[in-house]
């Protein structure tokens, strides 16, 4: 299969982007790769495998190669004697963050009719969102982490006990994100949350709390990954946390009781299904008092999160077979036709 | 002011966009008029002003015209001598239903940077959505008219009391809505609705209801329309509402109280700032029992429910000079950069 990486964006984590479809040469192995690069001015191009190094992006190389426009159906490269297409199968969306997860590359893929890999429209917008995140996930019966969500011009309180968390609601990875301990630091953590976004959530800081990762996705079967119990860190910087998307090895399993894996693949398939179908993508989940509250989907995660499959590449294969369908819409003309012949005119 | 119409689009109101698309020359009669026509497979057409007759379109005469590609900064036409820009001030979106209110627009928009009025891409995903619209509304302390969700794999059964109103969530206009009036009658409406989409919205039908609409949008200040108390129907078939599309002519105030009148209007800026910033928007209210709850969002109404505008055209020119604007976001590189130090690389 051909599949044509894209990655980069306009975009905080553009360039961990880079360091996943990097990754990605070291996943998928049988596959032949086709890179497509988003620069920071939102232009396409056409990156050679062999290229495929951080310094090609951050030297400013990559602009000596093949600019490509979106048209119908794919990838287009201008050239003397006319328009030539790029060659693949599918698309797998691997930019991170603003343009990859928010819901514009969803858009043009699916307004071009290019076949892709990544949360569709609704999706990316309600995932992209922390603060819609939680009334997704609230309406299909999995509960959350309790929240406060305050708005740049509104107040500046809040009721939660402290510690808290602080996070700009549109931001991935930890941007923008501060620790409060007490009522004093509170100010001073919207002031930089507020920095990136207009809306942030507030939460309590639960200290000790047990996390588990769940990624996974639908072909014609549910194909879920290991549970994963992630590196204990207060919370990771963006430094440390980015390391995480160049990973390509294979980690241990969460050693829990099956009752408690049951209830997170639960919780998984309830957020899954049908939103996020044509994705992989991965849930962070809180263990409190046998409780499994959903913290943040991963709507786009580091690698693909590819390290937590038995098969990854087959998987990604199979889906790629399996993706949702846009419903044909018949355009007849027949509500103008029948005008025009009350009218006369027809 | 040179304002380019984009209409028509891979909608089930594709046809009514044309509609108001054709209206739309006798309400901005100041401004210069460009016509960009996406046709049914989404090709891009530069449409002649004179040429914007519904026959046009319904003859596949349009076929003629000049085609354009969507590039950085605007729509191009391709020709012997290289690529001509089509030039204009603002995009005004007027593609109803698919492809203009479900966000894919706004994407395209925002992607390209393109300046454009309309909702962008999360007030899109969200007001396209009737279930989505309920979660939005009641986390802004907006009251909704009560509702059950079905999904078409899910239970078939609500606890509402009969007559009830069956909608698609994710259609406009009444496409796939049945009234039932008795539990007999549910199975055959919840069939129609599971034709257009996946998940339905059952509401109590509340007869005899006031329904009043608000129009508006912010542009250095709030510039609200007068309330419309919509003539009153059942509700109306395809055609019906969709005559609406082509008005042009200003309407009657409703007969309402100042406080009902303030109530209503309040509503609509808790919804509109400031998720629908950029856009002109229209809200349908029920008033029952003093309490104002909120029907539908229309993020983009028919013929920009212009006729509700004391000063629709000069409004739209300061909107254009109030949108909202991306975020810049610097990419330097400095994260590769430091890794690539750390590895004696640099």
């Amino acid at each position: 299969m051909k599949i044509a990486i894209l990655f980069g964006g306009s975009s905080y984590e553009h360039e961990i982007s880079i360091v996943s479809a990097i990754t990605m040469k070291k996943v998928l192995k049988k596959s032949t790769l086709v890179y497509l690069f988003v620069d920071k001015d939102r232009d396409f191009y056409l990156v050679d495998s062999e290229a495929m190094k951080s310094k090609h992006f951050s030297s400013g190389d990559y602009k000596k190669d093949k600019k490509l426009t979106l048209k119908k159906g794919g990838f287009f490269a201008e050239g003397m004697f006319g328009s030539k297409e790029v060659a693949f199968d599918i698309v797998l969306n691997l930019i991170h963050g603003r343009d990859g997860e928010d819901g514009k590359i969803a858009s043009l893929m699916e307004f071009y009719e290019v076949p892709f890999i990544s949360p569709r429209i609704e999706a990316s917008a309600l995932s992209y969102n922390k603060l819609y995140t939680k009334f997704l996930a609230e309406s299909l019966g999995v509960e959350v982490v309790p929240y406060e969500h305050l708005s740049k011009n509104g107040k500046r309180s809040i009721t939660l006990d402290y510690p808290v968390i602080v996070k700009p609601v549109r931001l991935g990875s930890s941007i923008g994100v501060t620790i409060v301990r007490e009522k004093e630091a509170l100010d001073y953590a919207l002031d930089v949350a507020f920095e990136f976004d207009n809306d942030v959530v507030v939460e309590p800081f639960l200290d000790g709390v047990k996390e588990y990762n769940q990624a996974g996705c639908k072909t014609d079967v549910w194909e879920l990954s290991i549970v994963e119990e992630p590196q204990k860190e207060e919370f990771l910087d963006f430094e440390k946390k980015y390391l995480d998307f160049s990973r390509d090895s294979k980690v241990m399993e969460a050693t829990i009781d099956d009752l408690l894996r049951e209830k997170i693949r639960e919780s998984f398939k309830k957020i899954y299904d049908p939103l996020f179908l044509g994705s992989v993508m991965r849930c962070d989940f809180f263990v409190l008092e046998d409780k499994v509250l959903l913290n943040e989907i991963n709507p786009i995660p580091g690698s693909m999160a590819n390290y937590l499959f038995e098969d990854f590449e087959d998987m990604i294969w199979r889906l790629a077979k399996n993706l949702p369908k846009e419903k044909k819409i018949m355009i007849d003309y027949s509500y103008i036709h029948s005008i025009q012949s009350a009218k006369g005119k027809a």
